[in-house]
């Protein structure tokens, strides 16, 4: 393949000139390189993948150093988990839903239509059943996953033409995260493209794309999708919130100490906390620019909301028939959401609505 | 004080024997004493400290050591910030709004009505200017603070009567946290006590409170409060969400080598972030439990929001009138939550409206 030849002809030198270099204090005694599925232009995605690299040398005093690798540096954005799998790369830091034509329960490490919120997600994943259910399947790819940020919640997308009824979806090519999702969006007509967020921008630029969701204002507004199609849509009801993940080789992590082993986990929760606060706190001043600069903001008319739920409900069972690892941790994740759920009502969304009614 | 002398008297053993013991690896090299706010019972906010202590040890292996005390162990609860403020403690865990008598701004760390949410406030301290306001702040008292977890929505507390209109506040001798909000709820003729979470249930018990407001279901349910009130409000509009933190003495900080001080904020990293999890994962069973077990789920009505939200909006005004501090941070904070609604209406308010209207 041509991932493993391109790890190869870099060779040791090749490969840390590519990635970030941390500040080191000292000769590091494990250098363990991590590839990710993101562009290097996002201070979000890419940034947490930095973030997590200078966390592991500053925690370890340099002693333990995590080089971090943007998308096609050292393989294709989408050949990371394959890459962990074999243990020819120790980390991919990834969106798990990208890898659902290996299993379609690893969207539920990341987004599903209608899923868990932000905070949601987190508390399932560590104080529900998720995490573990989750260390189950992974395991079964011989890795195991250290949850990062979040990207909060998603925007619905860019789109050429005013979405005014489902019909309005028939047809279109559309760049999506993959999962779950695609296969709600195939079901109103929609031709699902899962292309890696680098090489969105070209195709849509191309005309090979008719539409596009992504993140949200923040990485679409670097990535540019604002100067090829007008109409940014909301809600992105098929990402409630995205985790991102760091997937560590099995084999790897077992030959670590306990304390960088320790290191590890703390490096996830320090890059991951640090990236779903910048993720809010960026968007909001990136939508208004936006906007500022002539992005129409839309909100999907009821009947698109309508049709969306539908496809997504007959979506859901279809997987679930299908698969067994899917079926056992999607009823879990959605016991879960129902207390969820309960708590909201009477907790933040009573108080969004009021302060919403006051004009706050 | 009595807090010195306590602190002489136990001496080094008795400390150690009182506190937390972490798992050791190593004889530590550095041992410092954390003392928070909150009572031993709670899983939540006395699990963080726990978790702090834990992570410290693990991330070091065993060398750098912080014991975790809780509330009335070393000192009194309300007692932790002039400690670390004079150096007689390394760390205190605890509510910033607490101690609003010292500074009033203290409270923007912790919660205001009306304020940020969760997500928000994570948003604000990391990626807008609220960390470094509020740096500024606390060097005034030398020590810096490290975010712990929040405790997510609050509940508006437990009472003995319903409560249909304001009418039915005035006179009220209620518990709730301290900081602006107490000063709002005094507007509306309520009385309002700050005792800490480990002596409300006693008050309330013999009769000197009428009404107690604490965090939410989880936390309230192990405090016994629904075995003497009966009505339960929402929204607690007075804490739509409450970070902790934790306060490092500036000098024994500046003493760390930069790997332990990397080991500091990765360990309220990884505490905080599985403190909010935990909140969000246990309030929904709690509040179950508790409506289950007689409790009554009750709604303040719309008069009782407007005139806490007329109250707290002049509060506030008060309060930037006396107090630099205050303004500069709040002023702040009001600016950058402006985005945040912005973005909340396009993304997480519309989601959850749209499944609350299909009783998904």
């Amino acid at each position: 393949m041509d991932r493993r030849s391109l790890i190869k002809g870099a060779g040791i030198a090749g490969v840390l000139a590519a990635g970030v270099a941390p500040a080191v204090h000292a000769q590091p005694a494990i250098r363990w390189r991590m590839a990710t599925s993101f562009p290097k232009s996002l201070p979000t995605l890419h940034g947490a993948a930095v973030k997590f690299s200078e966390t592991v040398s500053a925690l370890s005093g340099g002693k333990f150093e995590v080089s971090a690798h943007a998308a096609g540096e050292l393989m294709p954005a989408l050949g990371v988990v394959d890459a962990v799998e074999k243990g020819t790369l120790e980390v991919a830091y990834t969106a798990a839903y990208y890898f659902t034509g290996k299993n379609p329960a690893f969207a539920l490490s990341c987004a599903i239509p209608w899923g868990l919120r932000t905070i949601a997600m987190a508390a399932w994943k560590r104080h529900g059943n998720g995490g573990k259910l989750l260390a189950e399947l992974f395991n079964k790819y011989n890795f195991r996953a250290f949850t990062g940020g979040n990207t909060t919640m998603q925007m619905a997308g860019w789109y050429r033409k005013e979405i005014n009824s489902p019909e309005d979806l028939k047809g279109l090519k559309m760049r999506m995260g993959g999962g779950v999702f695609g296969n709600a969006m195939a079901k109103l007509g929609v031709v699902p493209q899962n292309l890696p967020g680098g090489e969105i921008y070209q195709a849509l630029e191309k005309g090979s794309l008719d539409a596009v969701e992504f993140v949200g204002p923040a990485d679409d507004e670097i990535l540019g999708f604002q100067k090829v199609a007008k109409y940014y849509y909301y809600p992105g009801w098929w990402e409630i919130s995205a985790d991102t993940d760091y997937f560590v080789n099995n084999a790897a992590y077992d030959k670590l100490s306990d304390e960088n082993k320790a290191i590890i986990a703390a490096a996830a929760d320090v890059a991951g906390r640090d990236m779903t606060a910048k993720y809010q706190a960026l968007n909001p001043p990136a939508l208004q620019r936006l906007v500022a600069g002539g992005t129409q903001l839309k909100a999907f008319p009821k009947s698109v909301m309508d049709a969306g739920f539908k496809a997504s409900m007959e979506s859901f069972e279809e997987e679930r028939e299908k698969s067994e690892d899917f079926k056992k941790i999607y009823d879990d994740l959605r016991e879960f959401q129902k207390g969820q759920m309960l708590m909201d009502r009477v907790t933040e969304l009573p108080v969004m609505e009021y302060m919403r009614s006051v004009k706050f």
